[in-house]
């Protein structure tokens, strides 16, 4: 893997968020020479870093064959968390899960680890928790947020120093195996313990059915990406665009950040990222809410090369992906200027979308115990499976 | 790379045809144990093999930005040799691609070189030559098959022992990636000297718009391998399907291989080599017309677990493409048996398509010194350009 060397960041108080780097190339096996300007991976350099990310992948009733061309495609070091909120009955979309792990690992000897998401096992595990308020009825409430939480928590409970998410619907496996690399490459780059990566998707719009889908997501994205940069224009007053990537699926971030952050449950948790950060790190340094000093962190941008083609789900509502990611921004202090408010409220009516956003349902991980709660969970549960 | 190791073979004469293996992990990235029926890659091999390794990729007025893609997707050690067909005026697109390889080149370093087709000093350097009939008014016939020949020309000029072909229109720069990998593979799993690897497409039926594309494309593959496995069968009196990929674009082989096969023009170059493979190496084996000996020739068939998704041409016509396919059985010794002929005129009235199909033409490499081809084409043209 060969990207090309961000040329500038932006600061803003411990939050320094880097203008986009592009993959040059997708393979660099046998470069001996580090051309300048690129960055560069050698092969036991990512070796190294894959055996120390885990990747997280949720899945929730995504068609089998799609599901297993992402996990063949990422790299074997990489430990796998299957995290799982499919259905259980009528049919047992799960069981088929877990049997595609397991015979992955019996023919590859790879490790995975398969979790889900309402697994009544997660009641005893989280009680007496500051993750208690993820519970709800029994069970660990549906969302993609709380789903990624407990990968975060799995990833660390396994001892993976990093953790990356790579949705489980993507068509293309080479796109997950470029995603995996990007996550190491960008980890590399870092020099600080607290890191996010974050992949700006590269797509054509070649292929028809697709397009649509992938236009949509698009203008969530490109929405939220305006509002946010409008925000930090508007405080800083020098206009910007840095931040190119406020809804990105796919990122990765070092387990010390992920476990000192705040997660939003749902839609919101990409775009709650970006917005605590600069929230805690930013507009709350002087007041001491920022907990990533003094080293600050790392916002990595790096464009794909290969498309993101997805299924086209029916279940998806943009003015409500839409509204929940602006949700993050309004309900903080960043929608605390009356521009930014107004300019929320006017895109969601284009939307046909009356009123405020919902404001984002907020999870803390402090005070968790990663390697306790995989083991209580672990030993528990009569659902997860650990294949090692 | 792991793949699955074929679990049986075919023999006809000096001709081994493996049956498909399937890519278990596009990246070993970290493997420390082989597991028991893969074929696992470990990463200093593959780079011995990828050092050796030429891809070949034929271009047509190709999208920039689907070439660039899959320029990027190939392994860096890899020298790649772009053959370009496309235009020069109205618009100057293959300057665009020269620029494009030199740029590549300049921020990378990687090796490429490119040639074009239609070039008025391949008349110079093939005067005089077996090759001379590939001429027709000056420069070198059009036709996939005559680019490939250049292709091989050069890539065996510039000391490669393998040369791999990968398709341009190729929207998947992960998959062109994959091709690389599995020609690796192939190469390394084989011990004769003469080895070919031909990839099987791996791919569903979701994408609305590209898959009319690949469906026509197996539709021409599907009939082709009937063909020639209803050959087979009729000659051994034990029904086979061996054959999967007949009309394999994605394939590769070992120069030795290359220069001692002859090669088809236009769309018949595919399938002709197995053709005439069976027919040299299988059928004229007692004549003494198998160059191949005493190794024989292994050929892999290899199952991609990307998609294969590429543009929707409007100059490609079913009725014809399945005839050039299918003239290449027909005309050969495969061809002799009466039901098999009859066969082949069914399948091309089904299509509309009426008499006999094309014979194919047919070029030899005998005699040829690849070394001096390029040297001189290097010397002598305006338009072709190393980049090292």
């Amino acid at each position: 893997m060969m990207i090309s060397l961000p040329t500038r960041f932006e600061a803003y108080g411990a939050v320094k968020i880097f203008e986009l780097s592009r993959v040059l190339e997708l393979d660099s096996l046998g470069m001996s020479s580090k051309p300048s300007g690129t960055h560069t991976l050698d092969y036991e350099t990512m070796e190294e870093y894959a055996a120390s990310t885990a990747i997280v992948v949720p899945v929730k009733d995504e068609e089998l064959i799609t599901l297993e061309g992402v996990l063949r495609a990422i790299p074997h070091a990489s430990p796998i968390v299957l995290v799982s909120a499919s259905q259980v009955s009528p049919v047992d979309v799960y069981s088929r899960e877990v049997e595609l792990a397991r015979t992955l690992h019996s023919v590859t000897g790879r490790e995975i680890l398969v979790i889900h998401q309402r697994d009544p096992a997660w009641a005893e595990v989280l009680a007496g928790t500051p993750l208690e308020d993820m519970l709800s009825g029994g069970a660990v409430r549906s969302g993609k947020g709380e789903g990624m939480i407990l990968g975060v928590l799995a990833a660390a409970g396994i001892g993976a120093r990093y953790v990356g998410f790579i949705d489980s619907d993507n068509y293309v496996p080479g796109a997950a195996n470029e995603y995996s690399k990007i996550y190491y490459a960008g980890f590399s780059l870092s020099e600080s313990p607290y890191t996010m990566v974050r992949i700006v998707w590269h797509y054509k719009g070649k292929l028809a059915s697709s397009d649509m889908y992938l236009r949509k997501r698009g203008r969530v994205s490109m929405h939220t990406n305006s509002v946010i940069n409008y925000a930090l224009s508007r405080i800083r007053r020098v206009e910007t665009d840095i931040v190119r990537t406020a809804n990105s699926g796919e990122h990765a971030m070092s387990i010390d950040l992920a476990l000192r952050m705040r997660w939003a449950g749902g839609f919101a948790v990409e775009p709650y990222q970006i917005v605590q950060l600069l929230e805690d790190c930013f507009l709350g340094l002087e007041g001491g809410s920022c907990r990533l000093l003094p080293e600050g962190v790392n916002i990595l941008q790096i464009e794909a090369r290969n498309p993101h083609i997805h299924a086209e789900r029916g279940d998806e509502h943009i003015a409500g992906m839409l509204a929940e990611s602006l949700g993050t921004v309004y309900h903080s202090r960043l929608g605390s200027d009356e521009e930014v408010r107004e300019r929320i409220l006017g895109l969601l009516k284009d939307y046909s979308y009356e009123g405020e956003p919902p404001k984002p349902r907020v999870y803390s991980l402090e005070g968790i115990d990663p390697d306790k709660t995989l083991s209580t969970l672990l030993a528990e549960s009569q659902m997860a499976h650990y294949f090692k």
